[in-house]
């Protein structure tokens, strides 16, 4: 049976020990969440001995199970000061689950703050390596120098940004080709992992015990279900939108819907969007090498593929991957019209070890500020190489992410919920993803309750993005992200699975054939809203309340082109959501 | 009758307005935190145009009552985002008073964040004069230059720090030789001015029709009873302690008492107390001018007189005053143990516009983090005259603050609450002030509720400092200084008549001279916990629960040398403080 393998890095001691029966069923972000919910005082330092880093693969992961490669990192945010949890794909959750670990639990905090580790992981045990080379460096050296010595593993690490416990540092983990693109990169995560003096997991699975899996034939009918479904769906099937265009696909489509915030959420258009948009991506990647354009896959085993691979214009490779979320907050939010500068942008915070959200907002807030000008790619590029990573008076303003920039440059028009920016969905546009935002237990959040499938996409039903009523949505959303987010598959499942009935049933069978339940498609809302329970609780604990689930003031006073609306959803319908 | 003076600074209008009934029978604090509680948005932006900043004199302010020339600054703090009231001796009291205004409400916001006013008050009206020639300057110069234009005038103004809304400015009021030497430090109220565009107000009372006092002859009695007090009490009688060694007479106390912070708190004891403690301090400037070395009033009219003036070593003057807290901010919690070193630190807090409490924290945390050694004087001058008053982005950290500057460089040993720094009173030493730091409305701050009176002063009775059970002291504190911050009174009166009846009859009968109501001792405790109520309820709309009312984490594991205590007053003793 798998177990929690609990790290204390005060003396330097790893343990591993059965997995306690309030643990049992959880995977991914419900374990994350359970555990720190369970075992981290709300009120402590999010960078001191009491915090906790928590990493869970999913409940599937490390199967047989399509697009299941989801690694969960938990425990309370620097950024936030709430609960959280950020995933990611890449290699680790995989190899994790296949040694028989259900969670690391990282605790406690060395003496001396300068002195970073290795932690790897092997079928025979936790080694502690020093990691003195390793200290300052980027993540893509990092990535390379421990391939080199420790064979194909998987790579979490931190980049310099985590090391100094900037806010708006990501854990990185590395893909099939150790490329150090793959970020679960929101609320400043980097900064926790920084401040157990790890520098980097590297996972060997080889000779590992594999997953067990409880009732095979129920695993195996649903991972049929789910993967027929994916494979059917517009969205997820090959040549579908994301295999095709990646996510940044949406580009075109929320520009059109005046949803795409645009030089710091001044405008819901951005009128070099046709330049940025997954159409223009694909096309030049095929004038230059063709290669990766499309039908790349973050991790093994994903069937929905929609990474991509950049290049220069030489043809050679630069980085991967041009998500829809980095390209418009380094892009659009910046008023930054070129994708060659945009991957510049990508490349730089992925080396660093920074949330390509956070950073893009930040940067707009430093823009309005003064600090430099909209569109400035050239001195975007030398505040993130020269500035953060050099860990400047400067660089350690902007390392802190979009708030913190605000207070010091006295900038009021900060979009932000809880301390972590908005991403790239305009709530004045789109109210319900505003509700979302507002209400998250994780700060502002697009995959937290992604209400832009049913409201733009038309993907589970339809909704009027301008209608003010999303209280339900919003939480019915919440609810089934929190239960996805814990299986370990993709959240772009949850396009197929929200048209295609089979597709559920599939998704909730494959979890209960490995754990041995008897859920249905019934348990979906009522686990979910469990894992939301006990994150509302924590944060309840640490202080937050519902003057909290607010967006910002001059959201609701300051009118957004082109469709010129406030967010004017009432406070009775934000505090509605929690409700439950 | 007085008015309200209602100044709008979106359209530059200024309007007086009848107080209407519920603002009627309050002053300072009570009316600035009434008028905030009552017109600002809790969850509004403190920089934003929905803040307000109220400025209110006490009920006694403007007449013949004895040391009562304290001006009550409130509205929503930046620094805390809770309510702030913070009050300042100097001119502007009673000349405000006598104008027959009870307080001045600044509301809106210009356009343009970078131009800046001069709002001139007199008996004709209120003028906005452009402040163009003042932007920028420190306010040693602002108060020359508006002396030399307007008069010996009242000045109420900020520094550069409050231009660059940084969160730890504070707002200046002159005195009667029109040094920039009288603060409304805590909280970054001098922010809120800037974000209205005020660079200064002056006060000219000339033909003022003066404060009305409804019943005299009470009045005359109640002003008797307290000067009497005052001039029997040994703390605050010609010749006391306070008048002989001003306030910093408290270093050697606390010193001894094992309370006097030290290095970020890292220490109660400082072993260079003996060359900063008020006995240090007279004999120097007696040996230096002989002049200003005690007996010195912060404003007309003052019976304690505990101020000085502090001159070069060539016996020019150098600047006023030198307080317990800023000698103790900017000297043992930075270890600096050279009273010239700390004129100088506190002559450029005065100029810059910064709270010397906010500075000399932020500047200890600074050295914690390995930005500057502690002790070092030169550096920290450097950082305040070159970074801060420069606004370049390591001066946009420190002059935020303690917690932003801890952020920005990774410290977790931050000693704040809610946002702002400790001052002079160490809480694992002195239980009681550790309490009222947590659970005060406004953030760590020894004025709110002073035990210190009874744990090591043996003033108001006598209480053991190691002992936990401090919520009802606290609570008493708490609610009676509410009481008195909103007289006008300076909180000093308060040693007096904690031991002397016929004191506390005094000034109660003097305020309900003035107002012509029928209040009586007993009416101490219940208005204040009114104040306290309606500052809670602002601060729990606002988003504060009881997981705000705590110390920070490390105070409760770090035991403090050199008793070796920690923080170990139980939550539930912290949690009934409010339980009322």
């Amino acid at each position: 049976m798998a177990k929690l393998l609990r790290v204390n890095m005060t003396d330097l001691k790893a343990t591993y020990e059965e997995v306690p029966e309030v643990y049992r069923y959880w995977g991914g972000r419900g374990l994350t969440s359970m555990i720190t919910s369970r075992e981290v005082p709300p009120t402590c330092h999010p960078l001191g001995p009491s915090n906790k880093l928590v990493i869970a693969p999913g409940i599937v992961s490390g199967t047989a199970a399509p697009t299941s490669g989801r690694t969960s990192f938990g425990g309370k945010s620097p950024l936030t000061g709430t609960i959280k949890e950020t995933n990611a794909g890449g290699l680790s959750s995989q190899k994790i689950a296949r040694l028989g670990i259900k969670a690391i639990v990282i605790e406690g905090q060395p003496k001396d703050p300068t002195k970073y580790w290795v932690l790897k992981i092997t079928k025979d045990g936790t080694e502690f390596l020093p990691a003195d080379d390793l200290v300052g460096k980027g993540m893509y050296e990092v990535c390379q120098r421990l391939w080199e010595k420790h064979g194909k593993v998987a790579v979490i690490g931190i980049g310099p940004a985590g090391e100094m416990r900037m806010t708006a540092a990501g854990i990185c983990v590395n893909d099939q080709e150790n490329t150090a693109g793959r970020y679960a990169g929101r609320g400043g995560m980097g900064a926790v992992m920084g401040s157990k003096g790890i520098k980097a997991i590297v996972i060997d699975d080889t000779g590992g015990p594999g997953v067990e899996i409880v009732n095979k034939e129920l695993f195996e009918r649903g991972i049929k279900k789910l993967t027929d479904a994916s494979l059917k769906h517009d969205v997820t099937k090959k040549g579908g939108a994301l295999n095709t265009y990646g996510t940044n696909v949406l580009a075109n489509i929320m520009n059109e819907a005046g949803g795409y915030p645009t030089r710091n959420f001044s405008s819901g258009r951005f009128e070099l969007t046709h330049k940025i948009s997954g159409e223009a991506k694909v096309e030049i990647i095929k004038q230059r090498n063709g290669e990766g354009a499309t039908g790349h896959p973050c991790h093994p085993g994903c069937i929905i593929q929609c990474s991509d691979r950049w290049p220069n214009p030489d043809g050679t490779f630069k980085v991967s991957v041009m998500e829809y979320e980095s390209v418009w907050a380094l892009g659009a939010n910046c008023g930054i019209g070129d994708l060659d500068d945009i991957a510049d942008l990508i490349w730089l915070c992925n080396d660093i070890g920074l949330d390509t959200i956070e950073m893009g907002g930040t940067l707009a807030v430093a823009m309005e500020g003064g600090l430099l000008s909209f569109g400035d790619a050239k001195e975007a590029k030398r505040l993130l190489d020269e500035e953060i990573r050099k860990g400047t008076p400067l660089g350690r303003i902007l390392g802190n992410g979009a708030v913190f920039t605000g207070r010091a440059f006295g900038v009021t028009r900060v979009p932000a919920v809880k301390g972590q920016n908005m991403p790239a969905y305009e709530p004045r546009a789109v109210k319900g993803i505003g509700v979302t935002y507002a209400t998250s237990t994780m700060g502002a959040d697009h995959t937290a309750g992604y209400t832009i499938a049913p409201e733009i996409l038309g993907v589970g039903g339809k909704a009027d993005p301008f209608a003010v009523q999303k209280a339900e949505l919003s939480r019915n959303f919440q609810a089934s992200t929190a239960f996805i987010d814990s299986t370990g598959y993709c959240l772009f499942d949850a396009f197929a699975v929200l048209d295609i009935p089979e597709g559920l049933e599939g998704m909730v069978e494959s979890c209960a054939g490995v754990l041995g339940t008897n859920w249905t498609v019934n348990d979906i809302l009522p686990l979910g809203l469990q894992i939301l329970k006990a994150e509302r609780q924590f944060n309840e604990a640490a202080g937050f309340t519902k003057a909290h689930d607010r967006l910002p003031e001059f959201m609701t006073r300051e009118p957004l082109p082109p469709h010129n609306t406030v967010f004017d959803v009432p406070e009775e319908v934000l505090d509605e959501v929690y409700n439950f």
